[in-house]
């Protein structure tokens, strides 16, 4: 591979003199980070990697980006399933990994400050020490970093009772598009002064400005968690118990479903006991203080009012896990059976046993798997086509019907993303989403953030 | 009163044509719609008021307003405390108080779809109806309308633990100050699709569009609310307390603090047995479903440790409700002692000490009252400086005391409004907090909404 727009000497030489780290233009290096994890979503070939370690640097990097009109797409770990990070032809790859410190974690503010490299996992970690929690939990989690979550507003399994990471994002400093450094939002608990800057970089896909610090507020440490299972004859009995638990003001901290393609899926990975003609399966958790327990209980008897064919309930966390495995082999098992196109729509959850049937339609119709995995308690599922890569006609009707999925979605009043963002992979689908009026609007506020377009272009708004 | 620029026949005409609801030009009438609840905020002389009763009235007198260039005021109940309803010269008061219904409770899917008039005690009354909870709870709830509380991001009491407007709003229908009606957000629990206007126009005053559909996002039921309350002989124990509460993760619906100067108030308007040499009383709630009890029984030993003198915990509703009569008296008790100007600063928690410390110094220098109210739990506080509105000097002295309270909140790290809002009364200090190119960037952002700036001109960002 080489770079079909290689950088100047002058602009190399300039990201030297400001970098610590020398810009890196070796081709397989580059050729390493032209991807995040979406399939199927196509990929330029950049020009340079830079890994800044400051504010100051990312700054200077923008500078020297915009006064040579340079494309510039910021990176972090790369599991976005969007294309959100793929690079664009001539790009210079901006990765914020080496900005990996939490920079505190404060215990009566119940805040904790951390640069965009940090791993969730790291992050997490650091605050659970100090006796709180930061419950944002992304698929990703050990890898993806704080910056990215952020920059894609990440989901999660536990968003059904605390929220996506949004709504733990209190302030950011951004470095913008001309290189100047901002602080939006605040450190306090409430704040209204001025417009929601902050909400509005939250998900920007790094199309806003480049985030370079985050505040973050946390919770008080979650009490031990417990789990139940129940496995289901059908998945409308699945769909009407989820129902119940969340009409009845459970609020689980985990609610999942997993339908009949991937169950049988992941019983051919790994055998769970699962019978083939087996609908669907729950599986719910509860870290309520004080009254888990009951709340298990409680759940496990709705699952078996709606017709459960086995329902277990685990004595403490080592069992839980042991109920969650088969919903942790999701991905492997799905990706054994052949290449995967995975969706991301949310509908409102009374129109969830509509989604599983469109599912089936458009499966038939375009002779693909589909697979429809996913956050039952928030209605964000994910439903993913499977298909063989070898065969370009497969590979053509896996797209269409991957399409139709996000088609659906909207017609059964949804999104066509929940979680995942819009990145490259849906920029072509948001206008048919938000309408002509709402994009143009979006088009204009990145305009004004970034006049001269140099930030990760062909990202969300196109 | 007489309008200092009536609106020519035409546009009466025009505006007549395009709604059910005459415009009312009345100068009494006009009269009582050209303030809101702010103190020596001012306002403006309107030239007519109009009630529209849809979406498309809305629209249309928009439309009117922008081919004129006239001023256009959104109003929904007028209780808000910064002046963004305040009226200017010459502006059409745009009121939704006729948009009063309640289109859809769902309980499958936790949410309920409003129209801007419909007042918070409304919503809520139909919400619970629905065995659902809508928890957001601004002091004038009873009146206020929920467009407001969302143009306004307002508070309340239960932020503590429930988050503020924002955090419940979903989408939003809205009129654009050209007339055209966009949606933005969605129904869905989750979803990215594109950037977060609906966040943008949550607390934009009225600024970027006129609200005329809320959807929101509802919550289970509540459990019953227990109570306790704590007389402290110094802030400093209340405080020490308060924060022990929190990080002790007991996550309160309700937190609140009454100082020293508010307690001798409230003593004068009605005997609660208050010892004038009381520093301070805490007021705390839990509605932990089971765990209620047991919440309240710790707050009231947390107190005690930290010195509390008295300390009641409420064996049932009524009790509770007499141990938050005092909280319930704080604002008819300052009200008695003279005019009063309410600040609304959030600081981080830690910092409450040095807040309460700073405002006795600010009280000295100018010779005015400064009670100190407030959510301690979220560390939004409501300074208010008490002063003769009869005596022109003092008058001057409260002003500067209230600017340099918001100088304080600033300085120890925190904003000038937790939950109140920028509106007229702060639009000066907004460029302070948030930074010269913060500010452009707003002021930018609202262009491309309203490019004529016909909406609300003079609030927020000036």
């Amino acid at each position: 591979m080489t770079a079909m727009s290689g950088l100047d000497h002058t602009v190399l030489d300039e990201l030297t003199r400001a970098l610590t780290e020398a810009p890196v233009t070796d081709p397989d290096i580059l050729d390493g980070h032209r991807h995040d994890m979406a399939s199927f979503c196509p990929a330029g070939v950049p020009a340079a990697l830079v890994r800044p370690r400051t504010a100051a640097e990312v700054s200077a990097v923008l500078r020297i980006a915009s006064a040579h009109r340079i494309p510039v797409v910021p990176q972090g770990a790369r599991t976005g399933l969007s294309g959100a990070a793929n690079a664009v032809d001539g790009a210079l790859l901006l990765s914020l990994a080496r900005m990996d410190a939490v920079l505190e974690v404060d215990v009566i503010d119940q805040v904790a400050v951390a640069q965009p490299g940090v791993t969730n996992a790291a992050l997490s970690r650091a605050v659970a020490e100090a006796g709180l929690f930061y419950p944002p939990d992304p698929s990703s989690w050990e890898s993806s970093t704080i910056g990215g979550n952020v920059a894609t507003n990440a989901g999660g399994l536990c968003c059904v009772k605390y929220g996506v990471t949004g709504d733990f994002v209190r302030g950011l400093e951004v470095v913008l598009a001309d290189g100047e450094v901002i602080r939006t939002g605040r450190r306090t608990v409430k704040g209204v002064a001025g417009y929601d800057l902050t909400r509005l970089l939250v998900g920007s896909e790094g199309t806003l400005g480049v985030i370079t610090e985050v505040t973050l507020g946390l919770r008080p440490a979650p009490e031990p968690v417990l789990t139940a299972a129940a496995t289901f004859p059908a998945a409308a009995g699945a769909l009407a118990a989820a129902a119940e638990v969340m009409a009845a003001g459970l609020r689980p901290s985990l609610l999942e479903l997993i339908d009949q393609v991937t169950l049988r899926a992941i019983q051919d990975l790994r055998d769970f006991g699962f019978e083939p003609d087996l609908g669907a399966m729950l599986v719910a958790q509860s870290d309520r203080g004080g009254g888990a327990a009951d709340d298990v209980a409680r759940i496990a008897e709705i699952c078996r009012n709606h017709g459960a064919r086995d329902v277990a309930v685990a004595e403490n966390a080592e069992e839980g896990e042991l109920l969650l495995a088969a919903r942790r082999s999701v991905n492997a098992a799905l990706e054994r059976l052949g290449a995967t196109l995975i969706d991301d729509i949310a509908v409102p959850r009374s129109r969830l046993g509509d989604l599983l049937e469109g599912l089936h339609e458009i499966a038939s119709e375009h002779e693909v798997l589909i697979a429809c995995p996913g956050h039952v308690g928030d209605g964000n599922m994910h439903p993913t086509v499977v298909f063989d890569r070898a065969d370009p006609d497969a590979v053509r009707r896996a797209e269409l019907a991957f399409g139709q999925v996000m088609q659906l979605g909207l017609t059964l009043g949804g999104t066509i993303t929940g979680e995942h963002g819009v990145g490259r992979l849906k920029s072509a689908w948001l206008r048919e989403e938000v309408g002509k009026r709402s994009w143009d609007l979006q088009r204009q506020l990145r305009a004004v953030f970034d006049p001269a377009g140099i930030l990760n272009p062909g990202a969300v708004t196109g």
